[in-house]
């Protein structure tokens, strides 16, 4: 692999990442067989698995939620190593399928399995629980540096500890694999000169979603059952939805991201969350749970000091469904998923409502928020991608260069946008706090798209506001799988007429054909910093679907 | 008064606005007699309340608790109207004695008190409670504006509803009165062109602290029973050290400021937060438990949502006491205020260890929050003053033109600031973790000077580091009354070699006969966000001190 000193071009630093990718990947043993090549693979990659995996492989990934998994771990029915080297292969084959890797940590994660199994009692609330993690985040002990998608920082030295990876590893986890993210971190789909692209395991012409869209690639394909995301935009949500996983943006400074490493440090005028991206639902509240049962206030200060205190509902929440956010219209899968849920609600005896958010402007919360993602114009990442020379790519051009809004800001003009960003907040909650007047029961949560319809093809995630709006409003939001695009039932409505430019270019992105099968998913949000108010209210409407 | 349209000079602006406080004044009935002229006004202000105010007029405003005086209003034993009159004159008392007002609201208290006495049953956890307020703090019902002591603000409409504000009055308290507060309110004194000088009630020629020097100055005349301060760098806790009341800074984002009134609005690198300033420790928790009963974060969507959850210690706490900052030497009667409580703690089972805060570096932390304070180099307030026309006061050159640190910062470089700020805050949370290291019990709270030694000659504020330390940090901090200034038993060490130029500006500024009799206060900080573990530790220590 060499060194990377004095390496004098983008394309080898590029290559040297990609060396060391390959490098980890060949250690996988035994080797996977009955894989296509690259050239050859299917459009979804979801028969793959029968292919190239052992049964007992299948079953040790398949057929388990997260907690039956630590059941079965606590209980050591399986060893640690049996289950990390099944998602090791796993993820191998994931990363063939999807290009979701950067780097798979065979050795680490082998080594700690043995540790673990060798311990005499099991412990931890994590006990020999495999965890993907997005490359940004920094960790200890992973071989290779944090490039955080930028060519110019590739190979140079930016691991290091990661507050929240500390306490799941104190908690017994077994870190596996390193996921893919965008160039800037900064697309809601998932490519950058580093990695190249990552592709959705349903239908590799369409996007895993991004930012943390090596996570939802990888976990779509079950190389992993809890992945670490974060979250300024949709960087969670958008990509869990994509591929049909449960994903959890909590409000910021709930949980800790002292380690990360990415542009914008020091920035504080609207920021990311991590949070978990799993299988199953169980794994949006164990994550936070053991996150903030380590109370990483005490190490990283700027967080909010307030323990996990599960909600529980005495009747029924009361359901607001917002149909589409007034800017434009909800492909029709997506509507038809909002209006299969809104039903089964009604039906187990919850309140659903209509939440209209036409007078609450959505479009200005994209104006405002736009702006505050590069209050110093996008100086910094464009510094950055001309130090290394890599190419900016398209959707680095769109969210920087194309937002209107986008300009190096003047102390004052940065304080307006933020008294801007505070009024626009309190607008919101007014609103929200209305819906309980005149004996109304307030609303609880809203029911909403994640995103404008299906995972997109590529290069064509240019609508943030389903997910971006409750970035701004700093609002807990969760995504769950719901239904698949059946051209039998979501036919395109040839009489719509779109109703701005972004209307129409989303209007005409949609034909049944082109999302067949792609997973459909919806999102339920809370009031600011009722991030355990928003898991309860889904688990009430998953019961309200049928599910467990 | 005439309008102020038009009016040429900052001098008619400032005419303009005594009048109107004069002419609030003049309402009261009956008048005062027995205050002496302007001129001849004795140095301490302590003894002309028996001159000029009757009997039951000082019962109702000295002889009474909070809790105690809310529980004969309650049983209605006294009516509010007769408690409402008493502060009134009271505290138009302490205006000729001290200065501290802008406005005193006679018509509209003695309303409100008519009102709530014709209530068929006193109603609201204040009912009938005088509360004083900041000027710069936004009020309905008051007549005049609100120029947060700008000239150039003298007469606009600046007033309007103010969340903290509407939640007391829905819970029955009485508005009487409105007090002063420095040019830009970032001085620890309480200087301004449209009022002048506000001076200490012990003794007029030491400044009643600042930036609420006026609430302090008529807390300490007993004018008022409870104030609302705020605090970016020490405005609450100061003056309140300053006449020996209890002062009370939360972590910001516990108690809203929406409505309040003062320049830097947006700016949030640095904030401030309101609260309590009052003459017994009962008002303190008094003043939270009711601002957060309101759930005040549905209407201001920054605040932290987190009830107030009372703290009871299991056992006696422990205590550290930081005997100086690393830069600057207190007073001897500050040293002898920690020895006596330190003491008593002790004797009462307390663990008391020290605070080394030297490996710390506070005066790292001054360069990040002074420079903090400004990030456009205090462009806007300095526009605001050249506006009007109005002379720069020497505290304002002070805490602007005369810090090296302030000067107007790029994005890029206020980012830095901030990751500087971070990476302090968690070094300071990292050595308050370890004292619970090697089977120690962790330090529950800091006892320290709120100040370098009782309250300063007037233009001397110039060292914030004893209460600007907290606000860097956020950590909640409450002062409360310990001891006079004797010099019988804090004579000068003739000996000591100041370190450092700040240092030596603080030795030379001493001598006992300067300070003769001011109060001397100290200070309790707890981690950020423990607001309640504060409170009950401040109980604690005055139980050890022999206090109820």
């Amino acid at each position: 692999m060499g060194s990377l000193a004095n390496l004098p071009t983008w394309q080898e630093k590029v290559s040297w990442a990609r060396a060391q990718r390959d490098a980890s990947l060949a250690k996988v043993e035994p080797k996977l067989n009955g894989i296509p090549e690259a050239d050859n693979l299917p459009l979804s990659s979801q028969d793959l698995p029968k292919a190239a995996l052992t049964a007992r492989e299948i079953e040790i990934t398949e057929q388990y939620g997260i907690t039956e998994l630590l059941g079965l771990l606590r209980e050591r029915k399986v060893s640690v190593e049996e289950v990390t080297r099944a998602f090791l292969r796993r993820a191998a084959l994931a990363q063939a399928a999807t290009n979701c890797l950067t780097e798979l940590l065979w050795d680490q994660a082998i080594e700690r399995a043995k540790y673990l199994d060798s311990l005499p009692e099991p412990r931890g609330a994590l006990f020999g629980l495999p965890i993907s993690t997005k490359e940004h985040h920094g960790m200890v002990g992973a071989n290779v540096t944090t490039s955080a998608s930028f060519v110019a920082w590739v190979g140079k030295a930016h691991g290091g500890p990661n507050l929240l990876y500390d306490t799941f590893w104190d908690e017994g986890c077994v870190f596996f694999a390193r996921t893919t993210q965008p160039q800037t971190i900064m697309h809601l789909e998932t490519e950058s000169n580093v990695y190249g692209r990552t592709v959705n395991p349903y239908n590799r012409d369409l996007t895993s979603g991004g930012s943390s869209g090596g996570e939802s690639a990888l976990l779509g394909m079950r190389g992993s059952i809890l992945g670490v995301g974060g979250d300024i935009g949709g960087s969670i949500r958008c990509p869990a939805a994509h591929v049909g996983i449960y994903g959890f943006k909590p409000s910021i400074k709930r949980v800790g991201t002292a380690g990360f490493r990415n542009a914008g440090a020091g920035k504080e005028t609207i920021q990311g969350c991590p949070g978990p991206m799993t299988v199953d639902r169980d794994g949006l509240e164990l994550f936070m749970k053991v996150a903030l049962a380590a109370k990483p206030w005490r190490v990283e200060p700027s967080l909010t000091v307030k323990e996990w205190t599960p909600y529980k509902f005495t009747r029924p929440p009361k359901i607001a469904v917002q149909w589409w956010d007034g800017v434009v219209q909800p492909h029709p899968p997506m509507t038809r998923a909002l209006r299969e849920v809104a039903d089964a609600c009604r039906k187990a005896g919850m309140e659903v409502v209509d939440w209209n958010c036409e007078p609450l402007d959505h479009r200005k919360a994209w104006d405002i928020i736009s702006a505050l993602y590069w209050p110093d114009g996008g100086k910094e990442v464009l510094g950055l991608i001309k130090e290394s020379g890599e190419p900016m790519l398209p959707l680095t051009k769109f969210i920087i260069e194309e937002q209107p809004t986008v300009k190096e800001l003047t102390q004052h003009e940065l304080w307006k946008l933020c008294v801007e960003r505070d009024e626009y907040r309190a607008r919101y909650a007014q609103a929200w706090s209305k819906t309980g007047n005149d004996g109304h029961r307030e609303v609880d949560v809203i029911l909403c798209p994640p995103s404008f319809g299906a995972a997109t093809p590529h290069g064509q995630s240019r609508y943030w506001g389903y997910t971006a709006q409750w970035n701004l409003l700093d609002y807990p939001a969760a995504v769950f799988p719901v239904t698949q695009v059946d051209p039998a039932r979501d036919a395109k409505d040839l009489d719509y007429v779109p109703k701005n430019d972004q209307d129409k270019f989303v209007y005409e992105m949609y034909s049944p054909e082109r999302f067949s099968n792609a997973p459909v998913s919806l999102q339920v949000v809370g009031r600011r910093q009722e991030e355990e108010k928003v898991l309860a209210a889904l688990a009430e409407i998953e019961r309200a679907m049928g599910r467990a």
